[in-house]
């Protein structure tokens, strides 16, 4: 498959970098978001409503689809792209972050990861290789090599052991790759150790994977750790390959690792976030489902043109929410999806015009400023 | 509010007629069907789509909306037209149906009717000036008188009583009838009674409604009964109002009634069954869980142009279905409607040009030869 990255433009003040990543399925301008379709469709939304929306890819979730319908399955249907009707560029993760987080009886040798699924206890072994085959089978257009993620606290002992492994695993992945291949992404692991961090990032950057990515965050941590991780690693990392920093996170977070170097990110949070009625403004959180907005005939956002701002009430989405109707789930998910891609294309043009320092400076402090209605984020620890 | 009925065709064969009404929200062709929208939304989809799918009018809930949000809720926010975002017409039911088959608690005298709300057991009184009153608030283009919707099966005894209480509540509503109001419709009961549906008929014939709607069937009748009813009861009607047959039915059903002089329908047969995985097929209905559709790479139905045929497989439909997925809903209820708006199409052309007796026996062969796959309706007394 066609992979090709290039560095369009650098920020004088940060590590931010404007990019452009060529895919068979089309092209990506970096730094860029992709929201999560974990079973194949992002959801409650159409590809076609995506693409309105200005997303340019999407993150499918090896773990989900291996299980069902099945990574088989899918590729005598034509691959992950016709069976889901989504032509632009996929990004699969490896499944490690769900055989951490949701497989049970989990068993990591040196081999592979035997675990039990979390749908039917049906017992499967995983290996380096089995990942790469099920994200061929799915025809991914940007793939992960199956690392192990890591609990938060872990000592320094089972980190370095743990990353270790997940090196080993890279390395097997190198040797299977195949001309036609995904572009296979490294995995930075490491925990909150500086030391394996480093060790980690110095080992893959040896080896010639199509991208970094950085794993093991948000399971729980502490938030000044991301902002630690990613000053140790980001800068080992190959300048001319791009940063992935794997579920993460708030808008805020994206800008702080932009602002680092990090190229691509995916996360949960804007549409499980909708899903619960959480809806991301210009002026800061709100939860729709309060009863100050019973009779409010203005729109979530005032500052906003998405499909749901321009012609829905919050009267409206609160009623639809506290109905639980299937359409309350839609027009939030495109109003948060719409909010990130705005954001990043805030950024973006930032770096374009050397004012990306400018442009945190304003966001943040407004961000600071917003009056809240005391809306929470939903377990955004399990982006 | 505008409200304007006339006939272009009659069928020479049968008492089908061909017919146009106008409202203040744009004309509808008859006969029609209108898709429900419970709680302001016909769930899962917007109205954009509802309209691409060739949908003129749709039908809200007055119990469903009376409850939640409340009528003087959507009357603030300036209607129920501009509450949902839908500009075309809107029918309204009495609210009968629900707090016969969904209120707990309900206690009838001849001034109105109390009940407990089956969402959280506050107690209600409505009467039929309060259902004016209600219709009113939400705008509806076409409202209907309050009823007692009659179990199955009930006593002569008591059928002639309630159905009188009927009548007795729609003289009501003609005294308190004012100039903008909505296009108000008489609703004639009677249960399987003959006698008694014809004196509702008459009686109702006499007071000046401007349209006609048959109530008190898929109460878990036989099928024959409605066929029976309507024999009574249509030729009694006045040739120059619209006949309303509430809450039918299946697309066999509404052909049979077209052919009797129905000219408005709804049903929640559609939307619901396409929920719970039920699709309509030009070869008859399927279930798109079955595993026969696991790797299926064809569309729901070769011969269907809706959106959800024209971009996805059976397989990938059945996938989003097993995976509990909302896009599920979407798609299915997208083709359900569609199939609907054809059959209503299809029925329309025929009345046109002079072949209904054809067109008849065409499609009631069809169906009955066609295969099954073991697919069931949903709850289909509940329409």
């Amino acid at each position: 498959m066609a992979f090709h990255f290039e560095i369009i433009k650098g920020d004088s003040h940060s590590q931010a970098r404007l990019g452009r990543i060529e895919t068979s399925h089309g092209a990506l301008t970096t730094p860029a978001f992709f929201p999560v379709g974990t079973q194949g469709t992002v959801k409650s939304l159409t590809p076609e409503e995506l693409v309105e929306i200005g997303v340019e890819g999407i993150l499918g979730n090896t773990y989900h689809l291996y299980l069902k319908p099945g990574h088989e399955t899918i590729g005598r249907l034509g691959g992950l792209h016709r069976f889901i009707h989504w032509e632009r560029p996929i990004l699969t993760d490896s499944g490690g972050y769900q055989i951490f987080s949701l497989a049970k009886l989990r068993k990591i040798t040196e081999e592979g990861v035997t675990f039990q699924s979390h749908i039917d206890g049906s017992q499967h072994f995983l290996t380096p290789e089995k990942v790469m085959e099920i994200q061929r089978a799915l025809g991914s257009d940007i793939a992960m090599v199956l690392d192990e993620c890591i609990p938060y606290p872990s000592s320094h002992e089972y980190v370095k052991a743990s990353t270790r492994l997940t090196t080993l695993w890279a390395e097997r992945c190198l040797k299977e790759r195949r001309k036609d291949d995904p572009a296979f992404f490294g995995i930075v692991q490491g925990g909150m150790y500086r030391d394996l961090r480093e060790e980690s990032a110095g080992d893959l950057t040896r080896m010639d994977f199509q991208g970094y990515a950085i794993g093991g965050l948000s399971v729980g941590e502490p938030k000044s750790i991301m902002q630690n991780v990613l000053e140790w690693t980001a800068p080992v990392l190959p300048e001319n390959r791009p940063r992935y920093l794997m579920g993460v996170g708030t808008p805020e977070d994206i800008l702080h690792a932009v602002m680092q170097g990090i190229d691509l990110f995916d996360c949960v949070l804007p549409t499980r976030n909708a899903r619960n009625g959480m809806l991301f403004t210009s002026k800061g959180k709100i939860s729709i489902k309060q009863a100050r907005y019973a009779e409010d005939p203005g729109p979530i956002d005032e500052a906003c043109r998405c499909y749901a701002c321009l012609n829905y009430s919050r009267a409206y989405l609160r009623h639809l929410y506290l109905a639980n109707e299937i359409l309350s789930a839609r027009l939030n998910t495109i109003h948060n999806i719409y909010y990130y891609m705005k954001w990043m294309k805030g950024i973006r043009a930032a770096i374009q015009e050397g004012r990306l320092a400018e442009f945190y400076k304003a966001q943040i402090s407004q961000m600071n400023e917003a009056p809240s209605d005391g809306a929470m984020y939903h377990q955004t620890a399990a982006c």
